[in-house]
């Protein structure tokens, strides 16, 4: 005997909380196939080649290795265990490892099936991505991505469909969002026109820390970086950025003017803005060159969703990477791609209020049972409801009445049918509805009582 | 640079095979939900502690652990490195493993939230589970599985609910099957009546082997193993046990009549035949005595389901296990559950073709895209085609028609429409038929193409 318990930082979740998640889970799965996304999975484990380096140092700490199989020591040599190096055993100790986002496995997915694939391929996926960081509020070790990418195009209108689908997606579930723009070629441009085209990271840091820090201590920093007086002057017109999305792209327009590649990424945010003009958009769209999320892959549009009722950060993110599956020897393969994040889009639903009643997907009616012979009656009756579509169930015992009602309201089952002997005899069934405490006699016949039931 | 490739025994799942295997899934969840089972998911990753010693030796081997983060081999003597126990070692370096089945993290679930559970509780769950099995055909190492268990009541009026769940799901998928029922009761009575009441396990394989290798055979077999001639004249009636349910059960009533437990298995299996006779069912129900699965841990009823069309194992199964919680503490909680094996349904419907054209969710309309201003042009009524529930795709490129056409007929999908210059200036669409090549002219209006879509 043993007190169980569970993995840290790993959840279980309740019927209550998965009809929650499947809710959002199917309007997220619903929207992508209207935009022709197709679903694919992928396995849990990759080989650890497949997974290794993909995600820099720390990604690589992150990844959870699974043991290999059989006698794992009798492949190692007296001095390599005696070595003690833990990094170097596990690499030959452990072939396969835990997937830690969907965007690698889909990569390798393309390269393996590119002879099947219909390109350009529009996927998405829904399943679960593992990470050993450090479990906190709101962070987990097992979790949920719900990403869609389009790979074999580099047509922006993907980038488009992309925020067409974030906002239907956000309109749907009732949560109101800003998504961010950005294009990783701006931030290029602004690098080279500062004079600093290797030193991006230090630049977007400054841009991002403006609104927290305020533009003088900005400039301290940079400064103290090494950055001159002159770099800091030309970085002066990005900080200073301001007004609605055609004035700042205006303004860009004259700050990158010596900048081919920052050129050019204002041209794709123009054509993204043009044609998002020209559709009903739920979501405000919102061009800020502070953001810089996935400097490392992406190379195009980078973008980034908040939620406006809730301050809680992104929930969702995405942008465009022009040579994902290079590494794995498929060259010339652009891509573009999201991922909403479920437990923070769950974590502001609930925060809200906004999961529908509907969405609780549990029982809509209990039968009493109240003795064998009248359970026995009620069978096909029963069976006729389910026939109905309604969600039916009859207390599996003849306990006591008060225990069967307290099953009932701790499910929150919301019509309870009474039939003891006497209505058995009239062919009649008591309906009682638990939340106004209402009565009614109807014949026991499933298509008037799942008619009573959709009053 | 470097050649992917995917762990053994384990499957990517294409957009094609996504949707019927959703299909099933969905089939399963429905029917589930329609008898008032909820569901739950608990993490792919438990504590060892939970899954060992839960599957004998073998499931033991069979698990999947996941080694601990950090520098796994500090925590060790150099005695013990230089033991080269394995076994030892993985206890140690993995605190964790991958879940092997959905029964054994149900009862942990159960025993950490009893008192949140309003019992009876009636719970589905649809989770991969993963095996270090031996890959072969049809055998993975990561696979669903789509449990559903009652926990809480001993009422066996949840075993008959199971029958007509297994019933419907198979109903519904159109697989015609064949649900074979036994009691771990009458087995025990059986090998009591032989005077074996320790040897169960060679008494089902004989009456198992009967089929395959003849009476007389079987009789050589029971003799080489140490039973002797009274005892195999005991066994004979039970052998040679024919005919319908109710004419088995009559043979078995006087064939047991000396063992109390077996009167009990006897007793439970007329319940189950006379409730059912009260329901349609769409399975056949046939008692089987020679069905002995789990008898580590069943202790009622018994059940496998065979499919009629198709010659292959076991497609769903499961039993009554009564005291399933005690191994985590919680003594006293009867539990009944099944669990539908999803590959080899699938397996089962690809072989007879019984997967519907509407299982396969694909894009439903294609619009050519001749140019920017014509592709411009069209963004608002696509738009106004989702928002009419058409899964609607704009080729992201003026790529040649005969390209975006290819990409049309091998996405399978349905229809095209045309829009080029003329018919934008005459606001018109070329609707296409791409299965009998008829083509319409209709008005650029989404409730208009989505009616000839639905036609």
């Amino acid at each position: 005997m043993q007190k169980p318990s569970i993995p840290k930082g790993m959840r279980d979740f309740s019927p209550v909380e998965m009809s929650r998640r499947n809710y959002i889970f199917q309007t997220i799965r619903e929207v992508y196939e209207l935009y022709g996304f197709r679903q694919i999975e992928t396995p849990s484990m990759e080989m650890l080649s497949t997974l290794m380096g993909k995600y820099g140092e720390e990604g690589d700490r992150l990844l959870f290795k699974v043991l290999n199989s059989g006698d794992v020591l009798a492949d190692f040599t007296t001095e390599e265990l005696a070595e003690r190096n833990s990094l170097r055993f596990a690499a030959k100790a452990c072939e396969k490892g835990l997937r830690y986002d969907l965007t690698v496995p889909f990569a390798r997915y393309v390269v393996m099936h590119r002879n099947e694939i219909n390109f350009p391929f529009k996927r998405y996926q829904i399943q679960p991505v593992w990470r050993a960081d450090r479990p906190q509020k709101g962070r987990y070790r097992e979790f949920y991505q719900c990403d869609g990418d389009v790979i074999g195009t580099d047509s922006l209108l993907c980038e488009v469909e992309l925020i067409q689908i974030i906002s239907e997606v956000f309109r749907r579930l009732g949560v109101r969002t800003r998504i961010l723009l950005n294009n990783r070629k701006i931030l290029s441009g602004i690098a080279e026109v500062v004079g600093h085209a290797d030193r991006l990271t230090d630049i977007t840091v400054a841009i991002d820390k403006l609104d927290k820090i305020g533009i003088g201590r900005v400039e301290e920093e940079l400064l103290s970086k090494g950055f001159d007086d002159d770099s800091i002057a030309r970085l002066r017109p990005f900080i200073e950025l301001k007004g609605d999305n055609r004035t700042q792209l205006e303004h860009l327009r004259t700050a990158l003017a010596s900048s081919e590649t920052g050129l050019k990424g204002i041209e794709e945010l123009a054509f993204i803005l043009d044609k998002t003009d020209r559709v009903q958009l739920f979501s405000e769209l919102t061009i800020d060159i502070s953001l810089a999320r996935g400097l490392s892959y992406y190379t195009g549009a980078i973008l980034e969703v908040k939620a406006m009722d809730v301050a809680i950060g992104s929930i969702t993110g995405g942008g465009r990477y022009d040579n994902l599956t290079g590494i794995f020897g498929l060259e010339g393969m652009s891509g573009v791609g999201i991922s909403f994040g479920a437990d923070r889009i769950y974590d502001v639903m609930t925060q809200l209020e906004l999961f529908p009643e509907e969405s609780l997907v549990g029982t809509q009616l209990l039968f009493v049972h109240f003795s064998e012979e009248d359970a026995d009656a009620l069978l096909p009756l029963i069976q006729g409801l389910r026939a109905e579509g309604i969600r039916t169930e009859l207390y599996p015992e003849a306990a006591k009445v008060k225990k069967q009602m307290s099953y009932a309201n701790a499910a929150a089952i919301p019509f309870v049918a009474l039939v003891g002997e006497d209505e058995r005899a009239a062919g009649l069934v008591q309906l009682k509805n638990m939340i106004t405490g209402e009565q009614e006699s109807l014949p026991a016949d499933a298509a008037a009582i799942a008619a009573a039931l959709h009053r």
